[in-house]
């Protein structure tokens, strides 16, 4: 059998900006090459970032793409790293494809080349497009209907992109019909919770359909609500894990791979599943013996799903404050939990010297919060002051009447306007620090303590949040560090400190029942018919359900934050504002 | 040729109440059997109202859908009213469709029902699914490949779902193909600026294409950004006008028409255009001659477009306050143009009694300020009190550092945290008077001016809001009533007035050549270089440029309003927040 030195370059490609992107391209085919691969790839839309969203609309844009795809095979080859073809993702068009009212205007496409010797070697288009989650591709793309077979060194490799091998058919059956010896993926897919098992799982069972060895390369880092998490995998016909990326990391994977060399004669245009017409590219090169001393591959270990969420939220705070031109961070730190937990992932993601804190107590904030404040401030280094809000909630119930909830909300409102406040005059990011569980049943304040660019824990569960806290200290415990997150924090029962004695169990259930009825209706789509049925006592759910209902528009208002589940609380849930349905 | 009386029910269906919706159906269906109806039709998903968005993806929501559709023709021969034939839109599913990765769970579809006797005669799904603009129907439902055509009193009537007709062949070619005697089109077809002319020149181009006479109806109200504005309409096949609903209003629009006998005998499951099988329905009734006294068919005159404009602000505004359980509405009344614009509108919407506006004056406020907001309350009858933010703003300068940006940011949070406040203790929803110019370039302050739960001109350049003023001042001259709008108010240069002497021209480009130029960039998605090509000036193009580029962030966080352009800043333009894409 042949030998391919293969190199999966587990990048993090930025929305947008295809200058840096190209460059990030050369800089890593480089390491690649000087680690001898023979073949080189990419994820998806590499050279554009993805999601570009509606930008795939822009005309300006797609050919800014087109032309910084035949700009970068030239500028490989003239930096002397033209023998070997590079896959790259990019954003294209079609050219078949007539203007059509409903078809995505100029017909832009999601694209891969393979670029060799200083030109495009071969194009393509995505066939499978998503259109779910947090999916709009038939809004943006049109779909593509080639599979693309490139032979490299006496070894067909056959090219797919993402969804082609999440949806049944398209490209696996039809690379299975070309006799490829290796089906490459390249992808731009999202972290979920638990979706490394669920990888794995379909990598395997694709490979097995292709009957060839299968490899997949997927992006790191975060654009807007979307974590990428790398984990790249090859796998071979049948099962056997060959190589695996760590997650959430830049990472260069290079292994040897025993192929069977390809003997396939059928040709351009052959018909093959799913209306897919088989493309072929010879980009030469002998078929090579292993190499004396083969490249011992990466199987990166697996690490615990508390590790992994952490990782998330970490990677996508960084991302989004960097991505977006901002250095430095600022939280409103009450003592709490939430906020503690957004402490502890800013100083994670962006380093202490640049997380920024301000206690802001009213007459109603107990001293133990402010101690709670503090003592974080002096375990982690960030910076921290104290402002109180006293004197301008006089000024607001001098001049008009307030009572009850008009006067809590003010409250947060007045801390969210320091915070702005702040934020406008020393250029830091403000967080805001909301769970998932508040969110859900709308237990936070419009311009309040929702204010804020990024909301790291929003998709996380209030039950979750306490784990992850627990977790993050004892990490630190296991590695000599301090733990970052006061134990008194974690402990005491969750207040807004909005009036006297207040507790969150006031006016919510307890946060493991609410968490666990609310995993039923949020995530799992069950109706409150169903929920009930399944033993939870139906006033619970009456009341989880109406506050789920009517915090619609709260939950449009709040921040974008890193997406972990699979149903939170921003692109991949769209439900109307204005809305009659109840305890559905 | 036989006659048939057909009624166009011209409704405003709320979303998620299928009760509500479903009695609104018995109501005018028996106004339309009293007028002597013989066929009956109402909107796109009437029953559910539409859209419902991810609702569709909820079983338990699909299945009150189907329910209430065979509880309504029940209910509907109970009431005396089962032998007219009704044509309804509502949620339902496939039962044919396989459970496939990629596909929306349950397999929704944008289904209608025809009942008649106390049972659903026929039912059929929309086939041309839009996934454009605001729509995301391959998000939401699996696409119908049938035409039904039911026979009514000897006139064979083919029956299609709104995008059917947008786009080309399907059910238009289908319903030639079968030799239908009239195309019955259901809509839920949102609003925007001359949507009426295209709306009329398209039915005309269908109904040729189908060779037969077409009726179009369509739903009136607001839903979240949506607005429907009816224009229901009835064509011959050569184009001619046979009746016409007016715009925005629920209406009835009934009319006697000759239509060819049927006479085909194609027979069910017979493929037509587009893959579409004929699914036919004997609903009986004998062919009917045209009746001593015709129905005078009504042709609704058009309205200018400021009165169209204006019309459609007001719907939406009015939607949006009612039907999310509201009654009264806060706005803060600065004397500028846009606040005062908004309370005109919302004194149209709501009733001047429902309307309350607070002036928020700072030391930086002018005195003709003050004036002009007392005479807009003074003209319009709405409630008015005064409440200075000065004590609150010493506060706040008083416990932190802040100058320049920071402290006119801090003016306008302190008013929004006011409104809030008063929000919170009173139950008025409070609309931003934010424009679509100042969303644009992000001309405007975060938890700020865009506090509210509702933009009434968010979708309204500066230079579109001066024209709307000057037009309802006339409007109103020309009733005999006092225009509500101060001409100060009308004629001052426009000033945020968070520091002496500002005026927005320090900021911005005058609003003409703005305006200009954000259409070409925002509407026309050209780049850059098309514009300056088209002769502006490249420093105004490179500023607009890149503050459009840069407020991504601001306008996601801006309140919904109603939607009247092709490319308003809501569900309808999809950018990332994250995006390094500049110039573009």
């Amino acid at each position: 059998m042949p030998n391919l030195r293969l190199a999966l370059c587990q990048t993090d490609p930025w929305v947008g900006d295809i200058a840096r992107n190209g460059d990030e391209v050369v800089h890593w085919t480089r390491q690649a090459v000087e680690a001898g691969a023979q073949l080189v790839a990419f994820p998806e839309m590499a050279l554009t970032g993805y999601p570009v969203e509606d930008l795939a609309l822009r005309r300006s844009f797609v050919e800014a793409s087109r032309s910084g795809l035949t700009g970068l095979a030239g500028r490989l080859a003239a930096e002397g790293l033209g023998e070997v073809p590079v896959v790259v993702g990019y954003l294209g068009r079609s050219e078949q494809a007539s203007p059509r009212f409903g078809r995505p205007a100029g017909s832009p496409q999601n694209c891969a080349a393979v670029l060799f010797r200083g030109e495009v070697a071969t194009r393509f288009a995505k066939h499978h497009l998503p259109n779910y989650g947090v999916f709009d591709e038939y809004r943006w793309f049109v779909p593509g209907d080639q599979l693309p077979v490139v032979r490299v060194h006496g070894v067909d490799v056959a090219l797919a992109i993402c969804e082609d091998i999440w949806q049944d058919g398209g490209r696996v059956t039809a690379a299975r019909e070309a006799e490829a010896g290796l089906l490459l993926v390249i992808n731009g897919s999202p972290y979920e919770r638990n979706k490394d098992d669920a990888r794995l799982e379909l990598v395997r069972r694709r490979a097995a359909e292709a009957s060839c060895t299968l490899a997949y390369v997927n992006m790191v880092g975060g654009q807007d609500e979307l974590v990428f998490d790398g984990d790249s995998i090859v796998v071979a016909p049948d099962g056997e894990v060959l190589a695996r990326s760590p997650q959430f990391e830049e990472h260069l994977l290079v292994l040897d791979l025993d192929l069977p060399a390809a003997s396939s004669d059928h040709t351009d245009g052959l018909l093959l599943a799913d209306g897919l017409h088989l493309v072929r590219a010879e980009l030469g090169g002998e078929p090579a013996d292993a190499p004396a001393e083969r490249v011992r591959a990466e199987v990166a270990p697996r690490i615990t799903d508390e590790a992994e969420i952490w990782s998330a939220l970490v990677s996508g705070t960084r991302a989004y404050v960097h991505k977006n031109g901002f250095r430095s961070v600022l939280i409103g730190l009450s003592g709490g939990i939430d906020s503690a937990v957004v402490a502890a992932l800013a100083v994670d993601a962006v380093g202490a010297g640049n997380v920024h804190c301000v206690s802001m107590p009213s007459r109603y904030s107990s001293q133990h919060s402010r101690d709670d404040a503090a003592e974080l401030a002096r375990r982690t280094g960030l910076h921290f002051r104290t402002v109180s809000i006293a004197p301008m909630f006089d000024a607001y119930v001098a001049a008009t009447e307030l009572t009850g909830l008009a006067e809590e909300n003010l409250q947060s409102r007045l801390r969210g306007t320091l915070l702005m406040a702040i934020s406008n005059q020393e250029g830091h990011l403000v967080l805001a620090p909301g769970n998932k569980s508040e969110l859900a049943v709308g237990y936070s304040t419009l311009y309040g303590d929702s204010v804020g660019a990024y909301g790291p824990i929003k998709d996380v569960y209030k039950s979750l949040v306490f784990r992850l806290a627990r977790w993050r200290n004892e990490e630190a415990e296991r590695l000599g560090e301090v733990p970052p997150i006061p134990e008194n924090t974690i402990v005491k029962p969750p207040s807004a400190e909005l009036r006297p004695d207040q507790k969150d169990t006031d006016s919510l259930p307890d946060y493991d029942l609410l968490d666990t009825v609310l995993d039923l209706y949020v995530e799992g789509d069950q109706g409150r018919d169903a929920i009930v049925a399944a033993g939870f006592d139906p006033a619970v759910v009456d009341r989880v359900v109406r506050l789920v209902d009517t915090a619609e528009y709260k939950r449009r208002q709040y921040p974008p934050g890193p997406k972990i589940s699979v149903k939170g609380f921003g692109r991949d849930r769209r439900l109307p504002i204005t809305n009659r349905w109840r305890r559905g």
